[in-house]
């Protein structure tokens, strides 16, 4: 709720900027309307995790001018995130978003929605200015978003070649593409961001003495991408198992990666575990998969799903959840801790904790 | 040329680049044809004009070095000017672009093309931070890109609500809007952006004494920016009307603002100079304009242009051409000049010979 009250400040000063640069009432009216519509209104999880982050590196209780800028930083990702979701939704020709139509699905919308979403983009760096211009990260924030954009719109560009919603092509797709998709379109922005974000906030150096082997660096942001990128990894390939595999009234919502085409870990991990099979039971699945997945119809669905539960995708699930949540465990405890500045444990098992054994 | 050679370099660096984060091989293919399509090809006068500027403010020969580096930004200007014409086409629903038809209306690529625009855009910021990291300017260079792009899209979004193709309303049309639409849309990008890059790049600073008066001082930029956008604004008039009186055979391509319920000077004009008329002949223009501006129709375009004719828009033309060029010639004229670093009129003489007395 505090997060949330945040937002209206940025919005004033955004508002405020296009109106001092002399735009007509109507751009003005329009531009309130695109960030009320699309800025807002999602879970927040990645906004609120820069502030979380901030707080668990300073270890003491922030004051009201560092809960602003935290917040600040954290509204860019989620205005980031909106420049995405608007512009993902008008390739994707999707039709609703968070309860919603879609922003361009406004009939006085359409396809100026592509500006908007660059106007949410133009948006951060503005706010970046206007805050952070004094401080001595300042460089920093701008390369980190420059960059962690890019390499989402690289996972942007590799998951529309690869899963076009209506040309069906399995051969595109292994288990490798998969990782490659998630980590570049959504680990990037969504977890590795956010953390880097609030490091620099914290004023973390880039490497630093460990405080418990002082002959050993510790490379702070690096340690930080390994883990966090497992994690989004982690939490992507979740998100694709619960689609599959949690009853809608569960999950909130219904799930439709397999209606439509969604290169997603379900299917590519049964197009690798065709592999323990008898030569003729795998031939008949891959078939079975080539006509059916991808096909906006619920009984190739249904036919799909069987196969899916044959190969008892829901094991696999299972031990590749246990697997990674120790493996992640181990390397986090890694982490050298001293009393000075420097990367926390914490930040790490927070995101963790939220995310294992997650029914939606 | 010796421009253009330098394009190859810079493809060669981005494709590098996103080769080396480990993109599979169909999506490398797909951005050097994304780049190749969309960047050159164009008449790159934005692109040159760095140079030029450059060459005008040092005064003495390039160095390779520099050469080099002021190219480098010139591409910059055209990699955003692309990511610009890639999406406006998307948006517009456009047919062709450069004499080929417009990247979104390849069959593979379609709404593809909006992402495709985002990684464009996001190129500038690779290639600035790979060439001009080290440099004192450049968190100018960042925040002049970022700046630009901003008014750019606040520029689209005036002109898209403004003037949708698909409903005329030439009550929202007015030359003072006209005027915001053009300084915002194309004059901020087309003409300050490649001279305020050169005069960073030459190390002009912020403010100095002038060489003639020392107790004045000089805001060199502020100059650079009063000038270039009336240039620009004279640029975007001028085109406006060759649209509609410059023969096919001559402007080299069909002028068809009038069908595309253009907000352009021409029409802009025609609603203001009604005010000298009789009353009744005003009422019955405004219907005739109302009827038959901005429609898919060659008949009508002709009405409309029986109007112009009869309002004489090619002579407040010529009077409006030479008012601005006096105008602009004194204002160059008394920039102060002098021996050390520091602006040149030479920079604005260039850009006004080229546009003035223009017939394509
Ligand atoms: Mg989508
Ligand atoms: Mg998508
Ligand atoms: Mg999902
Ligand atoms: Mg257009
Ligand atoms: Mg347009
Ligand atoms: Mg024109």
């Amino acid at each position: 709720q505090r997060f949330e009250d945040v937002f209206p400040c940025i919005r004033s000063e955004l508002i405020d900027h296009i109106t001092a640069q002399g735009m007509p009432k109507e751009a003005i009216q329009w531009y309130t309307n695109n960030l009320n519509y699309n800025v807002p209104g999602g879970k927040l999880n990645r906004g609120i995790s820069v502030v979380d982050s901030f707080q668990v590196l300073k270890g003491t209780t922030l004051t009201e001018d560092e809960y602003q800028k935290a917040a600040i930083l954290g509204w860019c990702v989620e205005l980031l995130q909106a420049f995405f979701l608007v512009s993902d939704d008008v390739m994707d020709s999707s039709i609703t978003r968070r309860g919603q139509p879609c922003w361009y699905k406004n009939p006085e919308v359409g396809l100026i929605a592509i500006n908007d979403a660059f106007m949410l983009e133009s948006a951060i760096y503005h706010l970046i200015k206007s805050r952070f211009r004094q401080e001595s990260y300042y460089v920093d924030l701008l390369e980190l978003f420059h960059e962690t954009t890019y390499q989402t719109e690289m996972g942007q560009l590799i998951d529309l070649i690869t899963a076009p919603e209506d040309h069906v092509d399995l051969s595109k797709f292994n288990l490798t593409k998969h990782r490659l998709i998630v980590v570049y379109k959504t680990a990037f922005y969504s977890f590795y961001l956010p953390v880097a974000l609030s490091m620099y906030m914290a004023g973390i150096p880039d490497s630093y003495p460990s405080p418990v082997s002082p002959n050993e660096t510790v490379k702070p942001f690096d340690v930080a991408l390994s883990i966090l990128l497992q994690i989004g990894e982690y939490f992507q390939i979740q998100d694709d198992f619960l689609d599959y595999h949690v009853p809608p009234e569960l999950l909130g919502k219904v799930g439709t990666d397999i209606l439509d085409n969604k290169c997603s870990w379900v299917i590519n991990t049964a197009l690798a575990v065709r592999g323990t099979l008898s030569a003729t039971r795998k031939t008949e699945i891959r078939a079975i998969l080539d006509e059916n997945y991808g096909r906006k119809d619920g009984e190739k669905e249904a036919r799909v799903k069987a196969v899916l539960k044959e190969l008892d995708i829901a094991e696999i699930y299972n031990e590749y959840e246990e697997g990674v949540y120790a493996k992640l465990k181990g390397e986090i405890e890694k982490i050298p801790e001293g009393p000075g500045l420097g990367l926390r444990r914490d930040v790490f098992t927070k995101f963790l904790g939220k995310i294992y054994k997650r029914q939606k």
